[in-house]
């Protein structure tokens, strides 16, 4: 049995970008599994943007981090003691930020590694994936012939909203935040265009990338894409709302000047959260398990070592340095 | 057969609020109907918010009014001439802004004098009336329990969206611009709480009307009404994009900085225009007649006497000073 554990605190909530001063690396021994829970030796864990959302005191359909405490995650792992897995399975769970996490097992979902390395299942897989897929079908609506947008096309979710789309036969547009990322989202993703939000105005380059306007925008940034988007979209288009990351670091922000073009087209904007969609989970594994092994998802991951680099990891996700699902390693299997 | 014909054109573009310069009042001949056309004496012309967008130069749902050219709307008239309906026939049309108006025939509605004064088919029982029962049923997808919150709800669409809504056991929440209208909209309409936007922030007096939020906004203004709405919008609630008359007048706007709430709160936002609704329009008669004939709606009318004045109503309805709907006699039955 291992003797200590290793885990990431919130030592202080961010008033804007986080810094490392508000993560703490706290070393506890590894708690007992109670009745019905299991020990997980964390292989993997996740880093998303909606995370930073629960770094705020403010209420929100997922309860705040609290100062002092653990912070939670998509995490991968092998169990190792317990009850209600057998030791030697491999589970998704949401307790990430720490080497060794005691879950309820019924919280703790087995996945299978012949498919795709454990780590998938925190991306392409994993909430991201399904979110994806959520976004696009249920959310946005897909239907035929849609000229679909994405933004932080490279990112875990905006990637496979991409390649859905692209997979159904849909012309797709993405933006991210650099020329690598640029040629990453055409190149390897297979978008038919790809832009830059850095190279110029988002509606400007978004007009040249479909200068007949678009059917769908999946937006995973708000602010001037949001703007640009609704400018850009056709009488009946819809757009997801699935994040907002360019307002995760502020506490205020400013909204599309241009909503009210949504009455003329007829527009519909739809939020939503993926966990009330598990209904959707085995619809989804079908279909982009199916992408996977026909070779016809890429996925990059950006990838950390260790857990004491979580929290820079977290930070650099927020400014745009990862390309794909961005984890931490944090041992062997 | 009478000699001369009235009607306003469009003098110039206002760039900010109307004024008399923009409109013209020009004498004509009164115009012979051709084959499959009627001449109208029109009795009662409608002026609208929606007018205003079509002022500007820029594409839209429909084309922009022309300088030079007469301005068009809803009106109601009585057949004197043509082919295609027996004179005496009183019909509802949209080439209002004139005294006597040849209309296809096929673009006038007869409508049921017995039912209700022929002005009712250009406020409850027309456009404004179908929008209101559209923008609540089908676009809002009002649910059983739903709190709803309807803004300009002393104006000709607010109104009857807010006591449809009553008469479906809805509690119902209005704001208006002014002490008097919001006593019309609490006594005489029935809203359980009224209030005006002129008071203070929208946020603070909807929560004080509604301190455990609201499922439904009837969106007639944008604005800061839209952003205290989403801040009041319970998990799953919907946004009815029905109008903006807070940017009417204006060539840019502010965007509601808070829209994404719309993501943790799974919120819905959907812009339509009624004209793609007319499919519903003998749900919405048979609903909202039966109301009427019940004297369960009640509907002010603010009245403006001639053709002359109907630029200044116009003018007047953009700056809230008409109660229920505006309209413009042209002349008696």
């Amino acid at each position: 049995m291992p003797a200590r554990n290793r885990q990431i605190h919130l030592a202080a909530r961010p008033e804007a970008e986080p810094a490392p001063k508000h993560f703490d690396l706290v070393e506890t021994s590894v708690p007992d599994p109670g009745p019905g829970e299991i020990l997980v030796r964390n292989l993997w864990m996740s880093v998303d943007p909606y995370m930073r959302g629960r770094m705020w005191d403010r209420p929100s359909y997922v309860p705040p981090f609290q100062v002092g405490e653990p912070l939670e995650g998509g995490a991968v792992g092998e169990v190792i003691g317990g009850d209600g897995h057998p030791a030697g399975t491999l589970v998704v769970h949401n307790l990430g930020w720490r080497e060794y996490a005691v879950v309820p097992a019924r919280h703790a979902l087995p996945i299978d590694p012949d498919l795709a390395p454990p780590q998938t299942y925190l991306g392409v897989l994993g909430m991201p994936g399904l979110t994806a897929y959520v976004g696009l079908l249920d959310i946005g609506g897909l239907r035929e012939g849609d000229v679909v947008f994405v933004s932080a096309a490279a990112g875990a979710v905006g990637s496979l909203a991409g390649q859905i789309a692209k997979a159904r036969g849909h012309r797709v547009i993405g933006s991210a935040g650099s020329p690598e990322k640029v040629a990453y989202v055409r190149d390897e993703l297979g978008f038919d265009e790809a832009f830059s939000y850095r190279d110029g105005p988002v509606a400007r380059s978004l007009h040249q990338a479909a200068p007949d306007g678009i059917d769908l925008y999946f937006d995973n940034v708000g602010g001037d894409h949001l703007e640009a988007a609704l400018g850009a979209l056709r009488v009946n288009g819809r757009v997801t709302l699935c994040g907002a990351i360019a307002f995760y670091n502020s506490a205020t922000a400013t909204g599309p000047r241009n909503l009210g073009l949504a009455i003329g087209k007829r527009l519909t904007l739809r939020g939503f959260i993926v966990s009330d969609h598990q209904d959707r989970r085995e619809a989804f594994l079908a279909e982009v398990g199916g992408l996977l092994r026909e070779g016809k998802v890429a996925a990059r991951a950006t990838v950390v070592e260790g857990i004491e680099r979580a929290p820079s990891a977290f930070i650099g996700l927020l400014s745009g340095e990862n390309t794909g699902k961005m984890l931490v390693r944090l041992a062997d299997q």
